[in-house]
This record gives structure tokens, sequence and C-alpha cells, in this order.
């Protein structure tokens, strides 16, 4: 699995005040949890900062690659800023996100073209948030089409099924595991990724359905997530998920996780 | 999901000794306890007993449905021993379990007759324990059919695609989900049963691995566990990934569990 750490996003109530105030110390603790717990990208989401984004984006970056060895996931709707982030960022970044939106595919187009970047790309178009997992699919396919015409590999692209809360209709989850299954058949070399936390929007003790559909959701195919690497439970159960479906060659992963003492049960 | 409660299995080293002793209190607390929890059955196994096998069995099974209204799954490799089980049990039974050795479906077609009850059927013949996926679905296929021919209706077939644990081979965790997904399938009324630790055998933390492999399973159809249902976190994991397929209408038993405070994280 492919761990992109969500932690760093001004939307959430600690990390807003450290990116305003450019708490350094502060950011580059979270930033070293999240490698130390296992992240592969970490995750910057300053949006919140509105008409600063942009220079919060570059300050937060190098903040951020002072101290942990790890490409950023650039997680912005504004164009300016991802385009700040990806002359900022070192390594292999990931632009987080396209959509198949007309408007947005030819606002992304040059910086896909001018950075050897990776990019998110999310199964939503200009007619909405499709419903079924044959719209999600289809509107997936088009984007690894459109994305392998702007020069990017197979591996450079990360399709998002898109998770709806089950509290608003108990079929989406099905539906995220189908496009899941279709989208990993029909190319292999593509990442599929998701969030975890919308699935249990408006439902209690929220953790067991995240935990739950991270596991349904690796059985699906998915090999990339965007989560909070320091949930050592969440963590403990991805591990042994991979050795489950025989992605954790020897089970030495989860015995190494184990060694360091990091397998909570 | 269909839980079958395994903690009254004389293997275990506190029951040993309260069936030995026909300490009536503990047995029947271990039954309140799983029922409480949510199993749908409750699992007798007193195989150590030997010679007393059958006097124990019988014992059991009226000392457990002296307390708690739920069926019992007999779970003996001796004929006698179903026999006197069979007999004495009230409710809807599960034999547990044949197999598809000529020998043992001999022994068992005149109990299958007499009795109504449900029953576990191993994918395992004379030829052995089958290896790959194909094998375990034919053989699981095989059984249907004579199951079908033995008066026996779907729903009250269990097939059991036997897990091997992944400490011998890092395929086996795909192997039994793969002839889950074709059992469901092919036959979408027959029940899907596995247990859960032997996948984890000689591992580490093997909650980890019986908790996401238990998710898995559910995933690609399994409907029926063997189980430790007072394992509160395996319990909420559970209701969650019902949730999350769509298999619990308006999640109405994952509310109802989080209400009555069972769904700890």
């Amino acid at each position: 699995m492919i761990i992109i750490g969500e932690r760093i996003n001004s939307t959430r109530k600690t990390i807003a005040p450290a990116v305003e105030a450019m708490d350094a110390a502060f950011i580059q603790k979270e930033a070293k949890d999240q490698a130390e717990a296992g992240a592969h990208y970490i995750d910057v989401n300053v949006a919140t900062m509105m008409e600063k984004e942009c220079e919060r984006m570059e300050w937060a970056i190098k903040t951020i690659q002072g101290v942990v060895d790890l490409p950023i996931c650039i997680d912005t709707p504004s164009p300016e800023a991802m385009k700040v982030g990806l002359m900022t960022a070192k390594g292999k970044t990931i632009m987080s996100s396209i959509t198949g939106e007309e408007k947005k595919l030819a606002q992304y187009l040059p910086l896909l073209n001018e950075h050897g970047c990776s990019v998110i790309a999310l199964c939503m178009d200009d007619t909405g948030m499709p419903e079924t997992a044959e719209q999600r699919f289809a509107i997936g396919a088009r984007l690894v089409e459109w994305l392998g015409k702007a020069g990017k590999k197979e591996e450079e692209m990360f399709i998002d099924p898109l998770v709806r809360p089950i509290s608003s209709g108990e079929r989406y989850g099905r539906i995220v595991l189908e496009t899941i299954s279709r989208l990993k058949k029909e190319f292999p070399e593509v990442h599929v990724v998701c969030g975890l936390t919308n699935v249990s929007f408006g439902l209690p003790q929220r953790k067991n359905l995240n935990q739950s559909f991270l596991v349904l959701c690796m059985g699906a195919g998915l090999d990339a997530v965007i989560v909070d690497p320091t949930d050592a439970k969440l963590m403990a159960l991805m591990l042994a998920a991979d050795a489950l479906l025989g992605n954790d060659e020897f089970g030495l992963k989860y015995l190494g996780a184990h060694r360091a003492g990091k397998l909570v049960v």
C-alpha cells in the first residue's frame, strides 16, 4: 500500500493556527510523526488560508521537506497554489487533484506538461457526481486516457472513485468497491486511491467503519490510501490485510512492524 | 452475518476441566456470554473427552439449552457423538462437519436423512487437502450437489473453503477469498462459512490478522463465521463491514450495537 499522510490539513483544528502562525516546529513534528508511522507521501492542504494560500503552501512544503525525506501530495483547489507547490516541492510530487471537468483539465494541462508529477484524478466530470459504479468507471477510464495523452505514465496516475457516506445511501460502499475492482482489472498499472473518512460521515464510532472500509477496499484492489498513519490500529489492520492478500512477501513488513512494536492489538 | 460462537470447545484450557467436572454454571456462563454478544449458534466441541464424548455432548447441549434459546452447532469427528447431539439438541441444529470423503459421506447420510439439520461441509475429499481455489470450488460444488441429493435445501448448507495459515504459504489468503467468491456466485443461497484463527497460525499479534481476514472474507461473500463473539473489536469490525456492504438495512444493526454500548473503537 502507498500511504499518503493526511494530517497536515488546515481544516483540522490544530493545524490551522500552526500554519497561520508559521509554527515550523509543530508542522515538522506532524511530518516526522507521519514519516515514522509509515507514510510515503505527506499531504499538504492549506486552502483555508485563502489569499495567503500560495505563500503558506511554499512555506509548509519547505518546512516539511526540511526534516523529512518524503515527497509531497499537493492538495489544493487553486491552480495558483498548485503551481507554487509544484515549483517548491522536491521529489516525485503528487498533484491532488484534477477531475474530468473540461475547465479544470484545461487549467491543469500546462502544469502536468511542465512537471514530472504524479496526479490524483477524481471520478467526476461536468455531469456532476456519478451515481453508479459503471458511471464512475467510465469517467475513470476517460481520465486515464486523457492523462495518457497528456504524457503521464499509468504508474503516475492515481484514480479516486469518490467515497460518499453510507449514511446517505447504503449502496455507496459497494459502489466504491465495484469501481475499484473494475479500474484495477482494466488498468492494473494505474493506482486506485481513496480517503476513508467520508464513508462514515454521520455515523457513530467511525473508526470501526473506516478500518473495515480500508480492508474491504484493499480486497477490491485499492493500492493507495489517504489516511492518518499515526492511527496505529488502522495501520496494523492494513499491514495484516497486505499479508493476507499476498502483497507482503514472506510477511516481512508485518513481522518488521511487529519487531518495531507497531502492531497494536 | 451468521455467527457461530466457538468458545465451548474442550481444546480450550478453561473449557476442558469444566466439561470434565460437569461444571454447569461455567458452561452456562460461556453460553450466555456468547448469546449476549450476538451469537446465532453455540458450537459444542467436547471431542477431547474421548470415550466420555457422547455422554458429555448430551450433558453440554442440555446444560447450554437450559439457559439460552439458541440452536447448537454440533462439532465432532465422531458419528456416534454426532448422533447423540442431533437427538439431544433442540431447534435447527448444524452438523459440523462432513467432507467429500466417500467413507464419511456414507457414514453421515443416514443422520442427514433422519434429522432436519443444517450441515457444514469442508472443501476436502479423498484426494486430500486441495491446493488451488479451482480445486476447492470443484469439491464445494460436488458437496452442494451431493447434499441436494441427500435432501438438503441450499439454505441448509454451509460450505467451508478450509483456511490454511498464510505462514505456510502467502497465497492461502487469496485462495480462500477466491473460493468464497466463486461459491457465492455459483450458489447464492448456499452459505459460505469459515473459521478465522487458522489463517494467522505462527504469526505474532494474530488478532489483527484474524480481524482483517474476516473483513476480507465478508467482502468476498462470506455470510457465516465460526468465531469468538465476545471479541468486541472483531464484532465491531464485522458490524461495520455489514453496514458498508449494504447488508445492514439503514445501518440499524450497527446503530443498535452502538446504543447498546457494544461498538468499541
